[in-house]
């Protein structure tokens, strides 16, 4: 390469790469992939210039230099040759205008625009767009080399040869090599005709080696929650997800909640060795059925991610989790922990490696590490909160200047246990509610049916009521605390039951039955008291850490996790389950440590990035704040007026204000109009 | 620390240290562990200075300072205290002078003498003082650490408070941990209250955790032979050997030598398995023997080295053989493994660690590599060869100037094989032989009987004749050569028929018979052919490596292996094995590859250094080389006169011609004769 700076003399032409602007002065005949290789331009290859992967591909721009206003002409590149032709009619169709950067040689003075397919650090975008889209840049990488057969008077071993194809083709320096490897090299070196293609880990271990040219490979992302397991099978190298699949987690019959888990093992010293299979067995299997799924063998998969709370990290990795079951919640590893797929049983290629992201405490895990990559605050100049809730709720407060989380003990009601008719999300569970404030009756929608509960359709589809899951059980109780029917306190009013026959005593207290039929379904005291206890806990914890950080308000928040993906945000705002944000600026995260997990399989920065993050995360420890009681009794109620209100106001308030006006006053009008002054 | 340079003060005292001659000026009050530690002196320690290990003895020199003059005196050190009592009484009594340099106090200036026992890089005598002593710096070290218990408020896991204590108290920086000790790093820390003992592998790896105190780790150094394997377990701070075994290589079942292990995998494919389990089983229960024999547990073991020849070293790692059977001989690996012990399957410790030495090349394994590295021919000035004999003979020569490398097909003659009366060595083969060159009557030893043949002890102790092994067949053919027997071209001549009954036809040839009994032993026209193929052979090949050197004569041999132990070297001389070299010069070197494999087993830098010696040395392939049949054809006579001459002719030369001319002419005198002239 000459500098752009040399004289433009005959033979030398001047190239310049879009989108990157990167330029630079080659001799005529030099190849497109080596130029842009000179100039540091991002453009892919796994074949190492052979014409065979087709990764390379590019465009010449017909038009004007930028600067210099020299035409680029087409025949400034050299002719569509034999090599580009094979390509096209064996392998796969070349767009019109698609030129394989490495057989085509520069002429003359061209521009040449790598399309984002042809680069190697090419982004997937999510489907939520509110975030960084994932740079896909694996850390398993696959190279195809042409290696030099042994030579009787040149006695290097056939991995040393390997070693210096991968130095000289690719630039990769110092491998290690697996022994399971180092067992088929030979054979598969003399299959191959001395071609072949090799996985490298990390830039640093051969970790395979196949005969001949293979250009996917894949990995896969899991997120073990303590109920369920989802796996995610991806290419690694255009990131793209192939298959899912999912699963209870089989611990579940040693223990429904973590913490009769840890019971378990506390009473069965060396349980742990049980659950550890069969969260194990369980991966296993999902992978596998992944895999079908997609139309490979579990053997192509060779890097493996996993997130989960920390009681789930311990058993995964096989250690015990007592010790997190008991002051001062010491966990036995909080680092990232690199290791093969084999340590961990899961069946899959024998050199696939398994990265386990970093725990931030006893109380937030992996799965939170996963959130907080998925959702970057520490990228953002906003105040971001993030809340991920299932039994616990991880709490993750702060933005790219400091950031805190904490763990809060918000009990399962959120997941529709410990709710008198509550159940999982499941067919049958009531997810929707609207409560008409005038005549209290309801209107609902279940899950499993699209109709709601007052359409024609509803019936049709079945009908079927089984319970109510935990966002419809956050839904009724706003419902009711909007239609009047219960007051800040929490309160079921006895007046109620002489305006309608939902209202009902139980025992010293009253219920509101939402659906009646084979299975009824009510809501009491006890039921409502849950949840206010549990929203308390979580508002209580994001207190606290407001207090640490010393802010007053959040810009951003993100509901991470199934209950975060299923509630309607408005209804956690009335209740309080969260802090005074703008409305449209609380959303939905999705399954944010799941997609963390996809991203620490799809990007290898992420490792390090998430690994230096969570070791700068101030943790506090709810159950040994003082401040954390006065909160907790403080966020019982359930608030007057929040900063969201105007928004609010439109979405749930007034319409509902609306209806109750048009139909006479409602049972709780004195106290709602109190709380719209 | 203040420097040597500063003003001597109130509360500062000068310190010297020997024999290393640091010093430094240190306040009153500082411990002569920290002052040692400050100026880089070599004192070992444990405990980290706690007082329970004991590694830090020290003794005050009484009388001058070396440059100034000031006295030493006893009140410059603290008193005897009550921990170096505790030692004292409870742990091992302390010799009168020794002091524990971690609970001593400067007082004023002084003179430590550190002894040999309290330097970490001690080093252990070989048992041949010819060569360097073995430098003890282990790649395995224990650490004692106290460890902070958890707190809720700094939620780091265990392990990370681990890594911080190495940190602060041994200065080891970014280890990685084995999940192995994972799995039980928290009920040790709790059992062993907050003071456990790790063991680190090159400074990286946590590959163990015990509870308290633990000052022992042991080791083994293996040497896989293709006939026996042999196992030394040593204590790795000390170096000493502390128990080792051997056992037959139980590979034999599939082929009695090497090529025919080979054949076996060719006509079996897959068969590289049985024989991979066969030797690691082998291993494994040598392994547990010696650790019984030293009365220790097999899981103390937590570092292996292992030497082989390229076909055991590949089947050892269960890689197929079939490639080093056939041209161009290509290994898998050439570089140094460095492995788990556990999957090698030795049942050693969990993080237990194997090193398997490089290989040279095809035919030059890493048992070379181990005699390299024992006779660190590379280190020396003047022109080396080593040979390690076997049923090929490995053959290094060189200086640090340049190092060659060659494999000659020797054929089993030296092992007793291939030789009508040959046998393995083992008690009752003839291993020394005298004829006397007048009568022609032999006197000989057999192996387990110290007498000789014409000692009245020799029937005493059985007299049972088996056969004759590799060094006797050596001895007797050259002594048959100087009693005229045969001739330079190895021809047993017929008229000694007529003067000895000894000379008896065979065939159409002559043969000696050596013993008569139950089993005759006679030596064959054939068996002198064998001796003079396998002769013709190692000199041819050493002679092209002279060639390749140019060099006319080396300075100083050493043979190797059982054959270099057992054999005579006066013989080898006679018979023209290896070349003109001053007699006092040419010495056994024992069972070098497995020194080889303790000093990489002992001291850490060997490892490094082995494998950058081996790549720059040449390998020269005698197969095709044209000059190794000229040569080979060349050597085939028995040599006439060499440079070692006058002290040949003092040994064994003339006590045979002053013994003839005592009794009249014998057969071969004139050859003889001209010989000497």
């Amino acid at each position: 390469m000459m500098t752009e700076g040399s004289h433009s003399r005959s033979g030398a032409a001047q190239v310049v790469f879009t989108p990157s602007g990167r330029r630079g002065r080659f001799p005529a005949g030099t190849k497109i992939l080596d130029a842009a290789r000179a100039l540091g331009v991002d453009l892919d290859s796994v074949c190492g210039g052979r014409g065979i992967c087709g990764r390379c591909q590019v465009v010449q721009s017909i038009g004007e230099f930028p600067k210099h206003g020299v035409a680029s002409r087409a025949d400034h590149l050299s002719a569509f040759g034999p090599i580009e032709q094979r390509y096209h009619d064996k392998r796969a169709p070349l767009a019109p205008g698609r030129r394989l950067g490495c057989s085509t040689e520069i002429r003359g003075d061209v521009v040449i625009d790598v399309p984002p397919d042809s680069q190697v650090h090419r982004q997937v975008v999510r489907k939520r767009a509110e975030v960084h889209a994932i740079r896909v840049d694996p850390v398993v990488r696959l190279h195809f080399i042409e290696v030099t057969p042994p030579d009787m008077h040149e006695p290097a071993g056939d991995l040393r040869r390997v070693e210096a194809a991968l130095r000289e083709e690719w630039g990769v320096e110092g491998v290690r090599c697996d022994l399971a490897v180092l067992e088929t090299l030979q054979t598969t070196l003399r299959s191959g005709e001395w071609r072949v293609t090799v996985a490298v880990h990390g830039g640093r271990d051969v970790i395979g080696v196949w005969p001949g040219f293979r250009d996917k490979a894949y990995g896969a992302a899991v997120d073990v929650g303590s109920t369920t397991i989802a796996a995610h099978l991806c290419e690694l190298s255009s990131g793209e997800v192939v298959a899912s699949a999912g699963a209870m987690n089989p611990q579940i019959r040693f223990g429904e909640d973590l913490m009769s888990r840890v019971s378990y093992v506390m009473m069965h010293p060396g349980g742990e060795r049980e659950m550890t299979a069969a969260v194990r067995v369980a991966i296993r299997g999902l992978l596998h059925e992944a895999a079908a799924e997609a139309g490979i063998a579990p053997e192509e998969i060779l890097d493996v991610t996993l997130v989960g709370n920390p009681i789930m990290h311990h058993l995964l990795l096989g250690l015990s989790p007592v010790e997190l079951g008991q002051a001062p919640f010491a966990l036995a590893v909080d680092a990232a922990v690199n290791l093969t797929a084999g340590a961990l049983d899961l069946g899959l290629h024998p050199g696939a490696r398994a990265y386990v992201l970093p725990c931030v405490a006893g109380h937030v895990g992996a799965d939170t590490a996963g959130v907080i990559l998925s959702e970057a605050p520490y990228l953002r100049d906003e105040i971001n909160l993030v809340v991920d809730v299932g039994t616990n709720a991880e709490i993750v407060l702060g933005s790219r200047e400091r950031m805190l989380a904490a763990s809060s003990p918000t009990g399962p009601a959120f997941e529709g246990a410990q709710i008198s008719c509550g159940q999982r999300a499941a067919p049958g569970a009531v997810e929707r509610v609207r409560i008409d404030p005038i005549t209290l009756e309801p209107r609902y929608r279940v899950i499993g049916n699209e109709a709601w509960s007052d359409e024609p359709g509803f019936a049709a589809a079945g009908g079927a009521v089984t319970g109510i899951c935990g966002s419809g059980i956050i839904e009724v109780v706003a419902e009711m605390y909007l239609a009047g029917i219960v007051d800040e306190d929490g309160v079921i009013l006895p007046g109620g039951a002489g305006r309608s026959g939902r209202i009902v005593e139980d025992g010293r207290t009253f219920a509101y039955v939402l659906h009646r039929g084979d299975v009824e379904v009510r809501v009491t005291q006890n039921d409502v008291r849950a949840i206010q206890l549990a929203k308390a806990a979580l508002y209580a914890g994001v207190r606290l850490l407001m207090d640490r950080l010393g802010v007053e308000r959040v810009d951003r928040i993100r509901l991470a996790g199934a209950f975060g993906s299923h509630i309607d945000v408005k209804y956690a705002m009335v209740l309080g389950l969260v802090p005074d944000c703008a409305l449209e600026h609380v959303t939905s995260a999705g399954n944010a440590a799941g997609t963390g997990a996809r991203i620490a399989l799809l990007d290898r920065s992420a490792r390090p990035e998430i690994e230096r993050t969570v070791r700068r995360i101030e943790k506090v420890e709810t159950a040994v704040e003082p401040r954390f009681q006065a909160h907790f009794v403080e966020a019982m109620a359930i608030p007057h007026k929040t900063a969201a209100y105007p928004e609010l106001a439109k979405a749930v308030v007034l319409p509902a204000r609306k209806s109750a006006r048009a139909g006479g006053e409602g049972v709780g009008r004195r106290r709602r109009r109190g709380r719209l002054r």
